[in-house]
């Protein structure tokens, strides 16, 4: 079952505090309290607010004994504007803890509001590795969907309106002092966004797994989300059973932790052009792109594919070569089955953007741990095969 | 392979920032550095200091522009009077950054340490959850044994040298801000305790395995402990290549994050009485125990078994009766052939004072989370088998 070696012989692993169960929203208000806070800056999006989410999380931060400002300005793929004017806010009205419940969008958005009100200036100040200065407020995310992992990662992707490009911001310091998910959340998460969120826990931990930077404290993370999104994904999605939402949600968590130390590959490296580009949904982006990525990596990761293809609910015992084939064979009917979309096309990716896409994803940070170097023809190839 | 769902709905989890790999230690002074420290109050233990480790380590955190003060007046099953003096040392010589490094033995002296310099009053005041006040100075723990947890965990145990007991501090102020492991440290460590201390991480592994508050978060870190120890124990013993140790040594923090999340079990609830007793060696008892244990709890933990059997080395697909049957022989051949103690009165225990162990177990905190509660005569049992 795999090498018990990683492949690099130096590794850093960090998570926050983790607190996770069914009805744990209801500790969002103490956990902000328990940070010091007293008046909570609050950022959400508008969708969570009309499921109800929105006012039952206030409500809970109130009885804690806190006050609350809500900022729900926050679009998906979350702007540089967005976040600004959220910081202006944040400032005017004194507050002194942030709390992010939503999606990745939301959750990116707290963190960028974090940078801003402690470091001043611009979003775009901070991009790449460790440019941040000064001490966050204290940060508390919540995820709402079950894909992103923001909340237990140590990045943070946000759009730059003017260049239409995804800005990632690197830094331990953006990984929150405590990630609270409560999974009963999920239950009012549209069908399609069940899909497009797990899949892209299930991006995460394929390419957390694959990554040159995986040990053996990421791989453990990696493979855990693997064999919950691959029991649960089809279900959940048809089904809706409360077990596999919660299996989803535990994915993503897992997936996150794997990522966060690991890094990914190629995979986000086209997806932050194209979501920079198109401003569209980030799962699906990585749920197009994933078969024909895994195609491409598996000539250098065949030692991994048997423990690989057992999280993917293969038996024990197969070949390298067979658990090649298993493996695609399996994540493309999972992808079918969930009904994810299949291609760049289908997204409103236009043909001709496709060199600009692949030069781009070159200067990508993710590119940096994918397992097999790439060259601008091999990205713009992959693109053109999942077009 | 085992359920997807965790025993317990709400799960907590909690570890330092982990930095891992071979030659390493030289980063032990950047760590102190980054932590905002200038002097370091350097707990270790004379043991170490003959190896050579200590004056390497004071070498790099000189390198980093910081002093030293060192503080090796730590005995195995550390004291709380040791504690008590190594606290005055601190303040006298004015240090503002604790680092641990050494077995656990030293890195709980270093826990306790920071608790008084920072709380006052004595050691045992701080027994139980959570009775620690006021924020801990700045530490970094180094471990030079392969089974502690103790650079991971949120526990210290300290002897209470007037009522030869051991003093269980639970709280996550004791966790480390950084764990730093160079498994290059091994190299120095007596075969006696490479075994003995690699048992103790079996059985953190085995026991956060079987524990009701046990989640998939600390199952997975579980079973990796597991594999690396069956790997490795008993060539790492024998033949000491620098992969096995380096296995044990991960086998150790893996274990570490699980059991320090999911706490213990049986096994641990009795070496704290007999440890706090006879000032016998930690990873001896635990050997020794684990055996009867195992068996005690095999028939609550039926469905965990056959993921516990693959843990060991076995293929996968027993059924859980087989797999009884594979996890007690299996562990019973690599403890003898590692060569641990398999006896009770062979580290010293005697007959008579068996019943009060039992009697004061029952107090342990750690038999709070055992899969199957036990009464006195339970215990009492089990310690007649190991005797």
């Amino acid at each position: 079952m795999g090498e018990e070696r990683s492949n690099l012989q130096h590794c850093k692993f960090e998570v926050p505090e983790i607190i996770f169960g069914r009805g744990l929203l209801n500790q969002i208000g103490a956990c902000a309290r328990r940070l010091g806070g007293h008046k909570v800056f609050l950022v959400s999006d508008a969708g969570l607010f009309a499921a109800g989410w929105v006012d039952r999380a206030i409500r809970h931060i109130m009885d804690a004994g806190l006050e609350v400002i809500l900022y729900d300005n926050v679009t998906s793929n979350p702007k540089d504007v967005e976040i600004e004017a959220g910081a202006g806010e944040y400032i005017r009205h004194g507050a002194d803890v942030i709390i992010g419940l939503g999606g990745g969008s939301a959750m990116d958005a707290a963190k960028g509001v974090a940078i801003l009100v402690s470091n001043g200036g611009r979003i775009r100040d901070y991009v790449g590795p460790d440019k941040i200065i000064r001490p966050l407020p204290p940060l508390v995310l919540c995820p709402t969907t079950c894909g992103t992992g923001s909340d237990v990662s140590q990045f943070a992707i946000i759009n730059d309106t003017e260049n239409r490009c995804k800005l990632t911001i690197m830094s331990r310091c953006v990984a929150p002092d405590i990630s609270l998910t409560d999974p009963d959340i999920l239950e009012t998460l549209p069908d399609e966004f069940v899909c497009t969120t797990a899949t892209d826990a299930l991006s995460h931990a394929l390419e957390a797994y694959f990554s040159v930077a995986s040990t053996s404290l990421t791989d453990v993370h990696a493979i855990k989300a693997l064999r919950l999104v691959s029991n649960s994904l089809v279900q959940a999605v048809r089904e809706r059973r409360p077990d596999d939402l919660e299996n989803l949600s535990r994915a993503s968590l897992h997936a996150g932790m794997a990522f966060s130390n690991s890094l990914l590959g190629i995979v986000h490296a086209l997806a932050h052009p194209i979501g920079g580009l198109y401003d569209a949904n980030h799962g699906s982006i990585n749920a197009i792109l994933l078969p024909e990525v895994l195609k491409y990596d598996i000539p250098v990761v065949t030692e991994k594919l048997p423990e690989l293809a057992w999280g993917m609910g293969q038996a024990v015992g197969v070949s390298t070569s067979a658990a090649a084939e298993i493996v695609q064979e399996k994540l493309g009917a999972m992808l079918d089955a969930a009904g994810a979309p299949r291609s760049l096309r289908s997204i409103g990716v236009q043909r001709e953007d496709l060199p600009e896409l692949a030069r781009r994803a070159l200067k990508d940070v993710c590119i940096v741990t994918s397992p097999r170097q790439a060259e601008e023809k091999d990205l713009l190839a992959i693109l053109e095969r999942a077009y």
